[in-house]
């Protein structure tokens, strides 16, 4: 268990909030307690509200005074100038952690001196408090309760995210939560995630020293506008980097992008080149695309991916566009598809038909035999030490295809199914799927299936849920396995 | 109508098929008979088969010659060995076009002298064939039936593809389908679809010749590992871009790459560099990623698209992580985001909260105020002049989260709705998105939405339905309009 006072900070018994009321989509507090609620938290909960008696379904309480015990967190979603008044009346009762949503602080008045934000900064400071914010949305944090189900969510839209060893901190609120409203589409087992907003009191070296030695937190992930305690940043997570990898994101660059940071935080957003120098010595995994960044992560808080030991990508597939394009876009990154020995390619012919190619990318064609696709072929080249990774593409399912088949009514009298398929469909990912994510363990070498249908199809859910990596076309995984080998190499060479 | 000779040819009134039996998952000739009676052709059907009486309800017959009429096309999935003779006997029998799926041919003895694609060749001279393949797919085309439903669909293993004006010959079987299994991924109005296959005898340039007067083709996609006719090819590119774009995928170029392409279609892959020269002076747009390959043409294929007349980008968003990223990557890509215009400046200051931005990215944070999000503030844009495309991030809908409330049993007692919210939810789309539509059509300038929800959710279904445009995260569509800004400026320069 972390000592860390962050980790108390996150897992609050009692949370008093201001700023919501009944009526859906009315304030952001409103929505924030709505997600509070549903998500399970199990702590109590005061609403601080100066009319209404009941706030969903809660004893409001005129103000903090009046709460019968001191909260563990207080949240607040006012309007920035009575913000100074509710800190004091806070730090009277003895409040020491708070979570400022509320914008209109530094970031409208830019770099110039902001009374509001320097009164709060004084008064928490008088009062020992804590504070994350101001504009920011809060937090998330699925180890509220590692033994049971029930989430303490502020601010991540959708259901169904899974639990993981993924935690984040983000300048920005959106890169916080906003891809947590469709956990199809991005597989990410998510631990925790906190929009830091201005860093008025808290900042991301606060929680990067948290991560650090946090037993929930396996891989970080950053987005970042600016860094305040940037020798403090270099030293950690230099310190951090061979034990758990940090992805980051940079919004800052371009003359917009700076532009627009300057609006959001307020804060002068870096040069682009300092920014990358200084990235490149930690061990950082850097990213500019939010695709890549949320691939790289998801990747990586898979529980079952394993580090590739070298750079050398083995490609099968039963297409040659894809396994060319795969190819290409491989060796653009710094990835190298080996052509395959002698005696492989010979192993692999006597299991392949005619038309095939064993060279790399092992394309088996118009091949039916589903068993060397998705099982003899990954394990023989994991078998071989002649490849580090494996991308398949063309896994394919057939569950969404046979129900068609027989329900068309132009087909349905005059279809028949193999034995070995339609039969045995309910098991096909045990038999196909399961062996092979068995084997990457043992060899140690990862796999990645590549399945054009959508991510809600019976068979990429079916192989997502015995711990496979799938994407569902083949740019994206490539451009984030190259990035993870670059980071994987970063280690071995600084450890 | 066209006159051209591929025209008729992907309209065929009869189609006889060597290959296809009745159990699903057999052989490729049984799943793309069972493709093309699924997806509503309206032809004669006269499978061949040696053993069998009746194939998937159709009466089946042991030769071509004991077929009772001369079909108009001939597909034929059967050992390549067989295959001259087959020929020979569909050239007795007056038959002009076949589709030659069959694998096998030229791909595994490389650039050798193979003496069944010689025969084939020779056979199909003799009798006046025109044939596509070997080694393909087939075709796709929805507009075998103009004014009813119906498709002749050989490969596309997806239903509910809309109908539209994008054409596509691809070297690649994947390449030419595989995006068609998930539609609300990939958002394309798809007219035709060629996999070419290996071009023993009709190639790419035949279909830019055919696609280049075909009133059912305005956009034409090409995957392409090998080009045959160089000057033709260049030639044509140049003559078609002016009038209808051409974006292209190229399979070569790197080591591995082209060692596939060797093994794939049997073609020596050309030089990336020569490649990419001869591509620039024809103004075809060019991506290496598949997921930027259909992007673009998903973009440019739907009928609401209007080419933004400049490069200069104005960004909506509700959050300003998003906001700087789409900067950057847009600055990075060549594309300008100005700073608006004081006056604009000023007018955009009135409607917007203190806590806006109204530099450009126009952030206009927490605020509520959805009327001023997607209608007030992009007719704004629109009407200054000042920016020649809009992208807008944070078009999320709310028609999945009001039931999740209303059914939620810790929230369903206490949750109240704004009745301009809850009461409209039907017409939602009506108010918000249809006129901003219709004032982009009015402007000229084109609009992107971005909402983090999936593609199949209500709001983004919606968007879809009145012709707008939806990404699910904000990088793609950077990328796609940069190089169709580039296009549209090669032909302003060209013209």
């Amino acid at each position: 268990m972390s000592s860390h006072f962050l980790h108390d900070f996150l897992r609050p018994k009692s949370i008093a909030i201001y700023g919501a009321n009944n009526t859906f989509g009315t304030t952001m507090g409103t929505m924030q307690l709505m997600r509070i609620i549903s998500s399970g938290y199990k702590g109590k909960i005061f609403p601080i509200h100066l009319k209404l008696d009941k706030v969903l379904g809660y004893k409001a309480y005129r103000t903090i005074a009046e709460v019968p015990e001191i909260p563990d967190l207080v949240v607040i979603v006012l309007p920035p100038k009575v913000v100074p008044q509710v800190f004091k009346e806070c730090g009277e009762k003895g409040v020491k952690n708070i979570v400022l949503i509320s914008g209109g602080f530094r970031e409208v008045t830019g770099d110039r001196i902001n009374t509001l934000t320097e009164q709060i900064i004084e008064i928490a400071n008088h009062y020992g408090i804590r504070f994350i914010g101001p504009n920011c949305f809060g937090f998330y944090n699925s180890w509220i309760y590692p033994e049971n189900d029930g989430i303490l969510n502020m601010m991540v839209w959708g259901e169904g995210l899974k639990r993981g060893k993924f935690s984040l901190a983000s300048q920005s609120g959106t890169m916080s939560s906003h891809w947590g409203m469709d956990p199809e589409y991005i597989d990410l087992s998510v631990g925790k995630t906190i929009s830091v907003g201005n860093e008025a009191n808290i900042d991301l070296v606060d929680f990067l020293e948290y991560f650090k030695d946090d037993d929930e937190t396996e891989v970080i992930g950053l987005y970042i506008e600016e860094i305040k305690r940037g020798q403090k940043f270099i030293q950690l997570t230099k310190e951090i980097t061979p034990n758990k990898p940090i992805v980051a994101m940079y919004g800052g660059g371009s003359g917009a992008g700076n532009r627009a940071i300057r609006s959001h935080t307020g804060s002068m957003a870096g040069n682009i080149k300092i920014f990358d120098a200084m990235i490149k010595e930690t061990g950082i995994i850097k990213t500019d695309y939010i695709l890549e960044f949320l691939d790289i992560v998801s990747i990586l808080s898979n529980p079952n991916f394993i580090y590739p030991r070298g750079n050398r990508i083995g490609i099968v597939t039963n297409s040659g566009g894809p396994g060319a394009l795969i190819a290409n876009n491989a060796e653009r990154k710094g990835l190298i598809v080996p052509e395959l020995s002698d005696s492989l390619q010979l192993k692999l012919k006597k299991i392949l038909p005619s038309t095939s190619s064993w060279v790399n990318p092992i394309d088996v064609t118009f091949d039916m035999n589903i068993f060397n696709f998705y099982i003899n072929l990954p394990k023989t080249l994991m078998r071989s030490g002649e490849v580090d990774a494996i991308i398949i593409y063309g896994a394919i399912g057939f569950h969404e295809m046979i129900p068609y088949m027989q329900q068309n009514e132009k087909l349905s009298a005059h279809v028949e199914f193999r034995e070995d398929m339609a039969d045995r469909l309910d098991e096909m990912d045990k038999i196909f799927i399961l062996p092979t994510i068995k084997a990457s363990q043992k060899y140690s070498i990862p796999i990645i299936y590549i399945n054009p249908q959508n991510y809600a199809s019976h068979w990429s859910k079916k192989i997502r849920e015995h711990g496979g990596i799938v994407f569902q076309f083949w740019d994206r995984p490539v451009g984030a396995l190259a990035k993870i080998i670059e980071y994987v190499q970063f280690t071995k060479k600084h450890s």
